[in-house]
């Protein structure tokens, strides 16, 4: 972290947030809200969090317009209406700037003569790029990258060490991919055959557009044929399955290890929380919302979230939660009715 | 894609379907019902896809028998007996040809003057071969992949880029391997010490029939003694973990994500479907089928399909998913039998 | 494995156990209970495999105290207080050698003159090192891996091939990294922009104390700001995904497929089994134990064990598994009531 000192006023101005205490309270560096130190700056942005801010050490606070009542003399407390945003600000001041990769080809790279490479490359060390594959002005190929013949990458990309860009995919501008992503591994298919299973071909290729990012591990195959198709905006995170033929709208967010199966269709803006799963050949409609570990069978219309293994909604997961407890009590009002009857029938038949 | 023109009647006669409409009518090209042109070729294999027939703007249309009544004259139709294994006829037939590797080893290859290479075999940019290690004939080992000391591969295989094969794991022949996998990482073993978790030494291999594809980024570890055995014709999707002394029968089909724990054994033709989980030292037998997301905690006889976590029959996944429904209506139902017996006891107490 | 031949009365001595049988019986290699043959030694752990030890042709057997009435004259019993232990003893006797990576730096590795290597350090080929990397003494880096600009690795470790360790972060000493683990990818962290989504910078490291074991294509982020922190003595298995900001304590279990949400806190000595997920910024109490493919959404306080997702105590986890079976009985006793009432109600009407 750099070793800036900056002071409470300096920072409301730059956060536009309003100060709660001593303005010339000074902090050289940020930290969580557990962990940070008198000379640190942190932030709580939700009242439900109001017990670490009163525990906390911190010398500069940045919170929520709802935690303003909170007494806490001890620390400089710093109001701002986007708390997120405005600690994004301030981390991003602190930030070690990330290392600069070289322009220019290592020579223990591998580019083929029929390759097509940009302005102002950066392909590491031990990378290997096959003929006819074409990369764009000023992107990064990180080391032990391999890109496949004919495929492609966008302007102002970054390609961290270890991923494989298979033959024909085409990634778009503005990428961000992390180590040990595999783009353009072939789709599963398999036919039953007479002495075996039968690979179905998978001729198509992955598309992926401007301005995504992709997590580390993840994997996304090729087209059985056409394409998979990522579209502008989307953010994968880490160890996500995307099979063949998926088609994920613009902006939408695909947590950790989550899988959509083959042929499903996303629209725009939906949140596949973590380990989520979409059943194949389905369709997700805009800004659906999917919680994790919820396995989706069916095809869910835009703007719902759906919940559980099968998904359902959010009011229909509640009530299954719920059942067990629901169920006692009905035992219990059952076991009551029965012994009211039970009197009722010997009352009636002392008459 | 390549671009032939064919006529219907020449397609009907490849794939032997039957042509509703004009026989003369070409195509150049295939792509999903949705979005193939006048100029393609699409197929839809059942009923529950007829809207997508109806509105596809597809010159030619694979169909199954049970869509022969739907009219559509804009199109021509070719009924087939098997759709799904008919357009992947017609597929292969328009699918590019796959990159070729150039037999050789690259000169930015090392490899062990003690590996003992096949003939045809090409090993290419930056892959690593240790001493002892066998690559059987007409093998592709691909850039940046690493195969250990005394491991082993078949002819006839491809191991695509950045594969990891550790020593003294055994791959047979005709094996299709995707990026990223990693074969025979030490199983997960260990056991609590004075001073810690003590680890269980994994001294066993992994070994791999003829026949076997592995999807991108899966990891199958070595077995803490013996081996961890995938047999032949068995289909592995990506990112599967597959942990030590699990053994596969012939023919299994593992979806992506699933997982299978330790000493596991599966039998012939078992599928287990996506993010599917199956506990350890537990049995599955011949042609068990494991839906998605479930969690499989007992052994399970051959034959039976097993949903849910903890996995169970469908039967009674079915009547679990139907209970809240029930509870409602035995809710309302007890509410007024209550009613009734207040009725009566309200009855009685008059007499 | 080696071919050594050992009497039941040699092995009796070392793993501390009483002989049943034939004192001079010999083996000359381990197996499974299933596989093993007459000169062989097998182990049963546990009354409930008893069947596989009556149908063993293992020549020795290591058994429990549970397991001595069992007769087995064509074996030899040993009696184990700790069977798996003693077994794990046997097993490391008969174990080939794991292969030894040379000393030195392998000359097509690429090893920036900044970077500081240590001594008896194996660099292997095709290994990237970055520079202001630091690799501690006696440490092996595996071929193809790729260790960031200013990362750490502490001595006597051992990263197998094809892992990417990103810049700035740091790995104790006594490390075990399996292949195609990545540590220091970027957390998954966005805000909505007016035009799409805004990254949100991750300036963070993972930190890595010693003595931890990470298994293969694992994946941990950086964090947004200060670490992700894995704690001494950490065992992580495959494919596991840890979010940015974590904190795991020492000696804890994370087994195959689980994943951890951002700034999530597990104390000491907690087990999260295959597949379980545990929600972001909540915390897991000191021995905390997690059922595979739960989902764990809110705080759990030391000792507990949870299952399910959302993830709730055991009892009522197995309330609810028993649910459908125990409403299949309340449906009936209320349709006998339901009876009884008509039958008052017919009775009464009669009067």
């Amino acid at each position: 972290m750099k070793n800036i000192s900056m002071t409470a006023a300096q920072i409301a101005e730059i956060v536009k947030g309003e100060i709660i205490g001593d303005a010339a309270r000074s902090v050289t560096g940020v930290a969580g809200i557990k962990e940070a130190s008198a000379d640190q700056l942190s932030f709580v942005g939700s009242r439900k969090y109001a017990d670490l801010l009163g525990d906390s050490k911190a010398g500069i606070v940045l919170i929520c317009a709802d935690l303003v009542k909170i007494e806490k003399p001890e620390s400089t407390l710093i109001v701002c209406k986007n708390v997120d945003a405005a600690f994004a600000t301030v981390v991003a001041m602190y930030a070690d700037v990330p290392p600069v990769f070289e322009i220019g080809i290592h020579p223990s790279a591998v580019v083929s003569p029929e390759a097509k490479i940009g302005a102002n490359v950066s392909i590491n060390a031990n990378a290997v790029i096959e003929a006819g594959a074409e990369i764009g002005d000023n992107t990064v190929i990180g080391a032990g990258c391999y890109i496949g013949h004919d495929a492609k990458v966008g302007a102002d990309s970054i390609i961290y060490p270890n991923v494989t860009i298979m033959f024909r995919c085409i990634v778009g501008r503005k990428a961000i991919i992390h180590p040990g992503v595999v783009i353009g591994g072939d789709g599963f298919g398999f036919v039953p055959g007479p002495q075996g299973l039968i690979k179905v071909p998978q001729t198509g290729i992955v598309q992926i557009d401007d301005d995504v990012e992709i997590g580390a591990n993840t994997t996304i195959d090729r087209a059985r044929f056409g394409r998979t198709w990522i579209k502008s905006n989307v953010k994968i995170d880490n160890q996500v399955m995307i099979a063949h033929n998926v088609v994920i709208g613009e902006s939408s967010i695909i947590v950790a290890q989550a899988g959509i199966a083959g042929s499903a269709e996303l629209g725009r803006g939906v949140i596949l929380a973590a380990k989520a799963g979409v059943n194949g050949h389905i369709t997700l409609g805009d800004g659906v919302q999917v919680a994790g570990t919820s396995g989706v069978l069916r095809s869910v219309p835009a703007g719902q979230t759906v919940v559980g293994a099968p998904a359902e909604s959010q009011r229909e997961f509640m009530a299954r939660v719920a059942l067990p407890g629901r169920f006692e009590k009905l035992s219990k009002k059952f076991a009551a009715l029965q012994q009211e009857v039970e009197e009722l029938k010997a009352k009636l038949a002392e008459e």
